[in-house]
């Protein structure tokens, strides 16, 4: 496969959401020629004015395409947009690579690898981290799993989405990863959020506490990145709760299928789903704090 | 109080352990008259051969400084030091400063600020973060409570020994500030120590997951400082196990104090007794991998 020349390698991209949005626009920039589908077809229009074309299913993207990129939301969703009648990989060809850069089950990028295989079709996992922010200054880390030799053919492709993107091994390793990546961000989190009300109800000014704590050995990106958003309380998604909660809990079950009990990843899980309850599945994940202030009865 | 001329003001140091000594002997470079004082008189050694003179108490320190700074281990050795018979307060003059720069209780820090104000003598509660490297580099964060005054009268010493150095209000606000610190810190610790055994039971090269998790949102100090430590399986102490025990009980009491229930921060208290429990109150804060993997039945 030679991804080298953007005149010649076509690109599919499947879910323009506020990540895929991003990150589809970095290849278009760089002169990619690129077939876009999304459930919600208005979600592809940023994407058309830099001269993608829209198509009608994921099967239709495939079609066009030498490579095709999957940023859905759910398991379900990959499950229907790869391996599904209208799905991806219905349309490659022999030869072809089908990439999943949406937080999902290892389990899924192995049946989704193997199926794969069996049609020819190179089929890596990529999710990433780095949240809207990184996607939208191409400053991602990308966590691939898979085929080795599509990882590095794909490199150039890499470089324009991410600045840091690691291969760890075959299929599912990509999603193992990023699970590894969640399960530090779920207690970060948490840890954040229980500071922040103990600076509030110790009376101490939040902003100052900020300064002290952000430099030290309590220093992190959640810390400096989504501090400042809690205490101008804006909620906005930067990363969806409903989308962590989904991450929380393959990451539990994977654990689990480990032999693993993680009481810190149980913790925030739960801490998340009452969040989710209090009705906050589309705010941004810093909307823990009213979530954790409400349990101690107390209005943030 | 005059305290920027190195010549005319004397510095009382009470405490030479890990980090008094490094602190200590960034304002005995600088040309501080000091004397300190020690319980145990071979850990002076370093600061005598760098100038410094030995007393026998913490009284005799204070009857011959104009500011003492404390740095000992537990609240009941701060007890001592300063408001014990031979403590500090008991030598210092009428406008004098004492400092306690221990993690310590807040509510003993306002003890003391109320004794000290009977004498005359002005108190700070100062705690820090950053950690051995961080006294050793002059780069700590420096968390002040107490006189206002006292605080800007010092702005020469907190220079010397950090890059970071915020005054948060009336006694007790700098180990308020602390504990927002040890709260951040405690969670982080426990989610870093989940998802590295995660890694490792996932079959991943954790080298090569620091550095696809490093750089992005899950980013932290603990992160890129203490898993490297973490894989070479060096537990050798920056910060001990049983004086982050100490603090995070601390945390709790004044959490509870304050009407806070902190389901990150009980956890992480419970991990780090649980790793206390297994004779590990004198290896590094890191070493609670060495817990939580033995809670799951794997050896780290």
């Amino acid at each position: 496969m030679e991804i080298i020349n953007p005149k010649s390698t076509r690109i599919g991209w499947i879910g323009t959401g506020v990540m895929g949005r991003s990150m589809c626009s970095q290849l278009l920039k760089a002169g990619y020629r690129t077939s876009v589908f999304n459930r919600t077809p208005s979600k592809m229009n940023d994407l058309l004015s830099l001269g993608a074309s829209a198509c009608s299913s994921p099967r239709e993207v495939a079609l066009q395409s030498d490579v095709v990129f999957s940023m859905v939301g759910y398991p379900s969703d990959v499950e229907e947009v790869i391996l599904g009648e209208a799905g991806a990989l219905a349309g490659l060809a022999p030869g072809c690579a089908i990439v999943d850069m949406t937080t999902s089950r290892p389990g899924l990028a192995v049946r989704i690898a193997d199926e794969a295989l069996a049609k020819g079709v190179m089929a890596l996992d990529a999710p990433v981290s780095g949240g809207d922010i990184g996607a939208r200054e191409a400053r991602l880390s990308i966590m691939v799993g898979g085929v080795a030799e599509a990882f590095e053919a794909l490199m150039p492709l890499w470089k324009l989405m991410g600045t840091t993107y690691v291969f760890h091994g075959s299929a599912g390793s990509g999603q193992h990863a990023k699970m590894v990546n969640q399960i530090l961000i779920g207690s970060s989190m948490v840890g954040l959020c229980e500071a922040m009300l103990y600076a509030k109800q110790a009376g101490l000014d939040p902003e100052l506490v900020l300064k002290s704590v952000s430099t030290g050995a309590a220093g992190s990106w959640t810390l400096s990145n989504l501090t400042p958003r809690i205490l101008k309380r804006d909620f906005a998604p930067g990363f969806f709760v409903d989308h962590f909660v989904k991450d929380l809990s393959i990451a539990i079950d994977e654990a689990e299928k480990l032999g693993l009990k993680l009481p810190g990843l149980s913790n925030a899980k739960r801490a998340y789903e009452y969040l989710q309850s209090l009705g906050h599945g589309s705010s941004g994940t810093q909307s823990l704090i009213l979530a954790i202030a409400k349990q101690n009865g107390i209005d943030w």
